[in-house]
């Protein structure tokens, strides 16, 4: 792990990332001791510190130091926080704070191959999350909504929760962005009140765009999803799941997801 | 600083406190090396602990960690925070996880004598507090729509933001409860959607049912505020000031709040 930039572990317990969650984080994959999707990865990086004022290191120094600890884990999941740092008591930001960086490579959890082929089910979480446009679509550190939702279920017989938002739209995974093929259309949440807009959503979005396919940004209603062709989960630790049971209706077939996850898994796309 | 009782000024970067605003938090008086209001303040914590199911340190512990602190800085503000502590990797809380307890004293920021008496300007925040039952009243760790309308305002000419939610209805100041006079009631808003329900409206309410004072927890619009004899905010580091000045209104005479706040100030209450 660095802590800007030094080998370390801990960070000042007055750091604003802890008391109030002020800062964004990424979660991404390392391939050859490289992070993968780097330039979008840190574009997305740079639009969520950018939507809180808070200022981004350069893309150069992140490089490097993922990089510096690709060295000893080539393979495996890195996370970047940035927080907005020390600074006086107090929930105003003060002009004067610098920007805490911390970065780790972690190895990447076994998930079983078939959850990529043959999917994976998907509960339905009990907790609707609440609309805050200001903070809608940045991977921000306020996160407790996901910790609540994620213990709603135990065990393996699920692999990811559904999220739907306080109007009972249909929003995403708890730590991942849901897709849905209808006929020849691409469908996928808006995310303007809640929900975050993660990176390989942006990438099977271009994926539409390159091969012809139209991709819809909406309100999706749960009976809407129930309807769907396909349905298909994607993040930047995993790729892209398809979705073999949701509510109790089974799946078996997944070739539009499957095709898609091709493409993902190139990385010059 | 103490850490898990322990001297320090660093946590673990791997703290959920720090990757999702696990936790949750209280600031209090310190007077005479003690902390003021002890068992409201322990029950509250406690109370906000249970509704994340994270395990609250003892009472014990806490009160003499505190009073630790206090042999130093007698007279000040304290905080606590409380996390879910260091955990494997992901939202979902795992059951070994032990809570991370950080307790501090600092000195109290020297507000002008006339807050408390002349009163305060309140700003109206652009920010609309969204709504999430599960989350409201806690005093947790994700205070990201606290910051973002904290930065709405610069400067001394306003002391305090008052918070609308997405409905319209207004909740409170950034850092305070509010209540209103209107006749011989007692208003403040009804924090069952968003908002923090700190200790010092718990007392005002209190105060209220001692004085047979009806109190009322209501859906408060914008044009009914503006309608009250008098408006005041509460919280445990300043006390009770009153609000001389809301959307261009002027109040001067503030004689229901001056007999509640002098009520405050003893601390058997």
């Amino acid at each position: 792990m660095l802590i800007n930039g030094a080998p370390g572990s801990s960070i000042n317990a007055e750091d604003r990332g802890l008391s109030y969650g002020d800062g964004v984080f990424r979660t991404l994959r390392m391939q050859g001791g490289r992070p993968v999707c780097w330039e979008r990865q840190y574009a997305k990086l740079q639009q969520d510190c950018s939507a809180l004022k808070i200022s981004c290191p350069s893309a150069l120094v992140l490089f490097s130091e993922l990089q510096q600890l690709g060295k000893t884990q080539s393979e495996g999941v890195a996370k970047i926080i940035i927080t907005r740092g020390v600074s006086s008591r107090g929930y105003a930001p003060s002009a004067q704070s610098e920007t805490t960086r911390i970065l780790s490579v972690s190895p990447i959890a076994a998930y079983p191959a078939d959850y990529a082929r043959q999917g994976v089910r998907l509960y339905v979480c009990k907790l609707r999350l609440g609309h805050q446009p200001l903070l809608a679509g940045i991977k921000h550190l306020n996160r407790l909504e996901n910790v609540l939702a994620s213990s709603e279920w135990q065990g393996q017989d699920v692999q990811e929760g559904l999220l739907n938002d306080v109007s009972g739209n249909v929003i995403g995974g708890t730590r991942s962005n849901l897709f849905m093929l209808r006929g020849k259309i691409l469908y996928t949440p808006n995310l303007s009140r809640c929900g975050v807009a993660g990176v390989q959503r942006a990438r099977v979005m271009d994926w539409a765009k390159q091969h012809g396919v139209a991709c819809s940004v909406a309100d999706i209603r749960m009976e809407e999803l129930m309807l769907a062709d396909e349905i298909f989960l994607v993040n930047s630790v995993f790729g892209l799941w398809p979705v073999c049971e949701l509510a109790g209706y089974r799946r078996t077939e997944h070739p539009g997801a499957w095709k898609i996850r091709e493409w993902l898994n190139d990385e010059r796309h």
